[in-house]
């Protein structure tokens, strides 16, 4: 069922026109099946509990994901200190884990294994730049010695951060891929996704796009901001994106964190799987190739973006064997109304029902304001400029998932 | 953690007025995870991916589960044949298989297996008591082989085939559970949950309940009707509840099967985890000692329960580890209006939003009416009254999940 | 335009076959136009300023009514009293008032006069018989006086009260209807609708049904309850509804005062013309033939009314001149898709949206439970037994609009 | 009650610094008292019906109106004949009544009359200037034979044909208000909002401001930007506000027309009093001093309007005599949980619920799109360039309310 091609790495594979698919969010999968604490949202579990995070590699592999991203979100030394995790297993052991337990499976696949790092609690705290790669070059140690197949650099609010971790994991020669939590807005200092996008592709990054923070159409509308930056820069390069799986239409700036329901009441705004085809379509008409999922994809939603691309890729994921095309599997059901759902304009005009009519369809999110800042800045007495205390709230802020 | 006793069966944990926690939902749970066809359902993953299926189950028993359902539903032969599911296992192979995988986790930990067994299509094509009988023996002869530690006879739909499946699994000396998967307007041919109770007991059952088709509130309250019934005939038995983790206040009486979004469209309504605690806590509250779920219950929901129930229990659940009481876990997070939701009042008081404004709260169900259910009267045209042609159709229109 | 027998009186007419039209709710109309107070809600405005009460009148007239009843809402001299709102005219003369401005729009057109009387606070602060018959005694020797052609009791929560109304009402030897403002679970001291109904008719009643506190679908239920008691007791009457005009489903039994929005919030509830049409077919086809409407229906909601049973009636209003026939009068849109609206299926199927994505579809109505009615119990410390009290506390709480 | 300076014209009352309150929307109330028909919209009820309409007048003089404007909306001869309603009435019979009307009530009360017209059939069929000119004048006649007060062009779709108006309307002496119905996105042919406000200003008006199609809010935001763009170009003007009462945050640019519940089922977004007081407020502090309303808007709409700016205006509208502040009419009532609503911050907050479960909060506008616009193109085969077609399809679709 694999296409010829396994070996060739992700640039060779978007440079020849493929699609790649990646795999969906770790730690809230794995949340709710008992092995990571919402809160520190930290990947002990690899280490602790290697075969709950080996499952959950193998299920998105078989839902169609060529890429096994390693499961260190987090896993820097000063977040896992930060967050009071590493008693038992140090950073290392826990990158290292994260690392085999993806080789493992992506080897049973057609799949490459990625090495991933996020923004730090370092440089939130404001320390030098030399501080922050100090932080990343540790994991990189790790992903190079245990050789994985390409980088990515996600889920940073600062393309400065950003910018750094790139130039940090373009050391290893390997390719890089930079990917933004921004929406439409831009970065939490007003940089625009276009500038964002341009500032990363000049450090160095292969793939720039956007993970988490806001639902898939807003993440491929904002993929496709840096698009026409890069663009409109006279330069070159692919496209990634890796969104929530929640409908987030009312959202700030700060995406998902922000709305009252995160992260313990968002199940009401988990998208379906056609909510899905729609947005695998999306992405791809607005030239994106490297198409996955961060937190609430589950793996019927991977296998939702590959069956969507199926007629592209020229193949449906291993796990299609369980699952009908756009509802096929009802057609034998006795119930004639029942029947009635199997076939995709049912299932593309569903206006999915609640059940909850005491809830709203729409949140306001919360967010600092005079009065919400003002105890906290009490907390900065230190800054020496009302540009510096605005750095460090900003900053503090945007410290936590 | 696991308190003494565990070697003591259902009803000796029972009568001692402890609390069982039954697991979740398999088959949907599967579903997302690729292993299981929704249409069929059918548990064939038991032989042909055993590493998924007791990673499940594992997840369960971290979530606090007594008990381990042998993943049979839907696995009797008529059922395997009927689906065309049975290519490549046997319908004997697959309930093995099952048996076994719910063993080993089971010896982990504190819990009990149960065989379980499940309405069939021969009773719906209105073949004889001693027919539908024997496809009962023969699961039955699996679970007698591998010694598991009681039987649940569940989702039925008509009281009539719960009762000759109590008698069946009753032959094998152990404890038996009977749950039907009906409302508060009682089974298919009018039944009410009081007098489906009452026969279900004198048919043998020691335990007697509901699952599925319903949400937890309804559940709760139709199992509230069945103790009224047994303690009004003046008998005994113990209660429990298994629902779905959905939402379904505008279900009519076939449950959730019946509304426009079964079975691709219900992420909405979802359940969350404190959703979880209301229902935990008012099943207890009625009297209710095996507390668990059916389609929708993922592990973290199981927690929730077991959580809700940690004093009545005196522990919490393994993977308590990993969750922070009423969302301690946000305690230590710079935003001060998201560490706001550390509190219990945050979270009970939270109307969580959709976040699709273009959908409604409720659905009509779908159903059969005059237009609707004509053209399905010319398949039953050998009906010999109209009398049997109303039994023919209603068991027609039950036949599926 | 307006058929034979205008002359004949309500019971003729219904004898006939007729169908005959209440009219809408003056005292929310008015209120919205600027001459009644909500919280008092009397109907002074009858005296202070006739020319809006006449011009209200002459709406609903054209609107398609046949009956103009007497705005005497609230105008019982304990009820003027008590709220305050006697200090320019004393109670006769806003009774005179208001029976000089129906006679004088009635004969404008083919309509008959109501005089009307509600329940009053002597009734709820358990007064003697003899005292709340005189307050009704009283109003109905201005009715006498203005010869109005029949009378109305209305607005009644007890059936006991409504049948003291009812044997005054009925010494004028005129006809007399009476109208509860209960649902389904019957009146405050839980006679259920069948039984009071019966105890209406026994009274003398010779139209009864229901009244304002719930949805048009809930007080056609609530009639055809009536009907069925009636019939059975082997009795004969005619029967009316004159409902809310605002969605109510999830109101408990005092209807929608207990509703959060009550009387300042109500407007994303108000009924469209549409649905007004399939509650005038719903009360036709339950057998009502005197439909009207109370609070919340404007004259567009009795023009609706009168447009569904045109056929039956065989005219339409005079108001319909300004009305296409189910939109008709969008056919010459310029737009096509506002043309696409000129038929009677768009409308039929019309879900309309809120507009509020923040606000839900439903509301928990307010209502007195343990906490919330103990402050008040402090307030009736000469209670001389529970029963007492809770008569008293029951009372209290029901006396107000 | 009025305060000095009645015989004050509006410019002389603004630039002292006082707040002008409009009326509210004739069409659409006049509708649903049965004297307007949906469709044609056109005002012959004030020579029809004169007491409907006088009425009116009076509620929105007793709710605190300044400006009574004569019911000439859709008044224009072009307009009359193509809507086939001036068989009995000539357009010169239908807008004098209209401006006696408005002069009579006025007369009772501290208001003034505002001769209005709006936009043209011939515009919009692309008749010349001089064409389009010549019905306003025929308009302006009659106003200046009666003498109002001061001139408004509204409901203007295309700043063009809105320059037209105030060009002919200043050739009175009056002063001239120019009001567009038009989005944040600006006018149909793209002018944006401030380019819009800067041309009406330099063709003469005196005051400007947006009227119809969208929600307050929108409005108010509108008016800001037209606000914007005169300060920016360095001219001077007042400005003026009539938005919709209902709540329509998913209008695309052709505002509520295109919604699906256009025109026959707005009911659930009908703004209530405590929303029009956050409207009036907003208004007030963008900088717009003549604040209204249009369709939609009904007599206690205005009074909230005219409440929320009491202070501002140092006095109370006559009907807030049958209204509490805040509620206050409440407090009184014998329910604790009902008087308990007697309360500012209570109604503050309120999120009404709509009662209609089923249907969403949000709808999905109408509009032109290749395949509804394509059938239309072929109305248009005497277009003589792709330009031509464009103007002549974008007046074409913008003809009708």
């Amino acid at each position: 069922m694999a296409p010829a091609g396994a070996k060739r790495n992700i640039l060779e594979r978007l440079d020849a026109g493929e699609i790649v698919i990646g795999d969906g969010g770790f730690v809230f999968a794995l949340e709710k099946r008992g092995y990571v604490k919402a809160g520190p949202w930290t990947p002990e579990a690899a280490a602790e509990h290697p075969e709950a995070v080996r499952q959950l590699h193998r299920e998105f592999l078989r839902a169609g994901s060529n890429v096994m991203q390693t499961f260190t979100f987090y896993a820097s030394d000063d977040k896992l200190e930060n967050r009071g995790n590493a008693q038992r297993f140090t950073g290392a052991q826990i990158n290292e884990a994260a690392c085999d337990l993806a080789r493992e499976v992506a080897n049973e696949g057609d799949a490459m294994v990625a090495g991933g790092v996020s923004q730090t609690p370092s440089y939130l705290s404001c320390k030098s730049e030399a501080e922050v790669k100090g932080i990343f070059t540790r994991q990189l140690n790790v992903f190079v010695k245990k050789n994985v197949d390409f980088m990515i650099a996600e889920y940073f609010e600062h393309v400065e951060e950003a910018e750094w971790a790139v130039q940090v994991l373009k050391t290893s020669g390997k390719p890089v891929c930079a990917s933004l939590c921004i929406g439409p807005d831009g970065d939490l200092n007003g940089v625009s996704p276009g500038d964002c996008a341009v500032r990363l592709v000049k450090a160095g990054a292969n793939i720039v796009g956007i993970n988490c923070h806001f639902d898939p159409m807003t993440c491929v509308k904002t993929v496709k901001m840096m698009k026409e930056g890069v663009e409109r820069a006279g330069l070159k390069a692919h496209y990634m994106v890796q969104p929530l799986a929640y409908h987030t239409p009312d959202c700030n700036c700060q995406g998902f964190i922000d709305l009252p329901e995160f992260p313990f009441g968002l199940e009401p705004r988990i998208l379906t799987r056609w909510d899905m085809h729609k947005y695998a379509r999306e992405a791809f008409n607005v030239g994106i190739r490297f198409i996955g999922g961060c937190c609430g994809f589950e793996p019927y939603h991977i296998r939702a973006v590959a069956e969507e691309l199926a007629t592209e890729r020229g193949y449906l994921p291993a796990a299609s064997v369980k699952h009908g095309n756009w509802g096929a599997g009802l057609e034998m059901h006795t119930k004639p109304w029942v029947r009635a759902r199997a076939r995709r304009d049912y299932w593309e005009k569903l206006k999915p029902a609640s059940g909850r009519p005491e809830c709203p369809s729409m949140s306001t999110p919360d967010s600092w304001g005079v009065t919400k800042g003002h105890a906290d800045l009490m907390q900065h007495k230190e800054a020496t400029s009302l540009d510096d205390l605005h750095t460090k709230m900003i900053k503090s802020y945007s410290l936590d998932f």
